[in-house]
């Protein structure tokens, strides 16, 4: 048996972004048919990262073709456990993986923080848990295909809203490691990880066909076999 | 040997819609990372269309869901020998299930449309086949859970750009049958059947997840097991 779990945020007003809807056609209006109209930026809600994103001389998502990694196995990082304002660190990943000795393509690491605090609040950014630079490192040193984060996985994303210069204010170790020096794509703001119920899955991940750009909205979807 | 074939145009500005890109953000400002706004709208490039796009009464995306569709087998209606401004009929579109008696979660016509017009021109739409009313009913008794099109399916679909009164002007039957009547859901606009290379295979098609609405981008991909 089959069970297809969705793993991403619902696209929506939030204060966090500024995306706004719209009925350019509408029923109400008397239109033949309705169409709505929305903007979006490449990194708001679910989205992939390229290495583009963080790092100038990195490659956009057109230098990966979703062939080579579009669907994959996951393992799926268990750090639900982890407190408020947590650091996770390579020796707690190092630990999650254990008893999973292959190689994944995808690592997904699950805190729950959504299940914990609504996603709507700021406090899902506030305190959240993060990774340290040396859990960066292990990230690029297992060089996973793709890695995926179910809250913001560097600190000072918490500090984005509020920073008056991003340049002097925000370091984002994690985005360094991960897709300046590995290269590998990063899945932001995963959702629902606590529904797919074990430990490895198939990960199916689509994202917005756009050409050479710095990364974008992706739907992502786990496949588990009972 | 698994093969995975990419379905969709790609999200570039383009005279039909009304896209643009900016960066917010970009390493050329000197900005610590990268970002691109796009705007879009529900039924520009490859999309898929729930009821409430052409009915007043139908259903949106959300009471169809992925789950019960994102994932099916697939079978390929071989129209590529159809000529500019032909029609496809009923007799045809059964015709091309010939030696298939089961029944398939989704339904592909595949004209090969962008192969012979770029779909850059308007001459992709102003000269492509069409379905004709009873093909619209066909595919609606036929009732997949999804059809998918290479092509502008209903004639009038070209007189848009030039219409004067939507309402009077525009008429749909193959919307009408498939949307309205049958509550099917129906991608537009794939791209690159040909590449399939099947009669058969197995489609991955994954929207963005926006709540309620009435249609919206859609990437989709062929498996094909070899």
């Amino acid at each position: 048996m089959r069970r297809i779990v969705d793993l991403c945020l619902p696209i929506e007003e939030h204060w966090r972004y500024g995306i706004k809807f719209s009925q350019p056609r509408s029923h109400a209006k008397g239109d033949p048919w309705q169409c709505t109209a929305y903007n979006l930026e490449s990194h708001w809600f679910t989205h992939i990262d390229a290495p583009l994103h963080h790092d100038p001389n990195g490659d956009n998502l057109s230098a990966y073709p979703i062939q080579d990694w579009c669907i994959g196995e996951a393992l799926i990082l268990d750090l639900s456990g982890v407190k408020d304002n947590e650091s996770i660190t390579s020796d707690m990943l190092q630990a999650a993986t254990k008893g999973y000795d292959k190689h994944f393509d995808y690592l997904i690491l699950r805190t729950d923080r959504a299940k914990k605090v609504s996603w709507k609040k700021s406090e899902f950014w506030d305190n959240s848990p993060y990774v340290t630079d040396d859990g960066g490192e292990w990230i690029r040193d297992y060089h996973p295909k793709v890695v995926g984060y179910d809250f913001p996985q560097d600190y000072d994303i918490r500090k984005i809203r509020t920073a008056k210069n991003l340049k002097e204010e925000i370091h984002q170790p994690v985005h360094e490691h991960v897709l300046s020096e590995g290269k590998i794509l990063q899945i932001e703001y995963l959702y629902n990880l606590w529904s797919i119920g074990s430990p490895t899955c198939t990960i199916v991940a689509l994202p917005l066909p756009i050409p050479d750009i710095d990364g974008t909205q992706i739907r992502v979807i786990a496949i588990v076999e009972e």
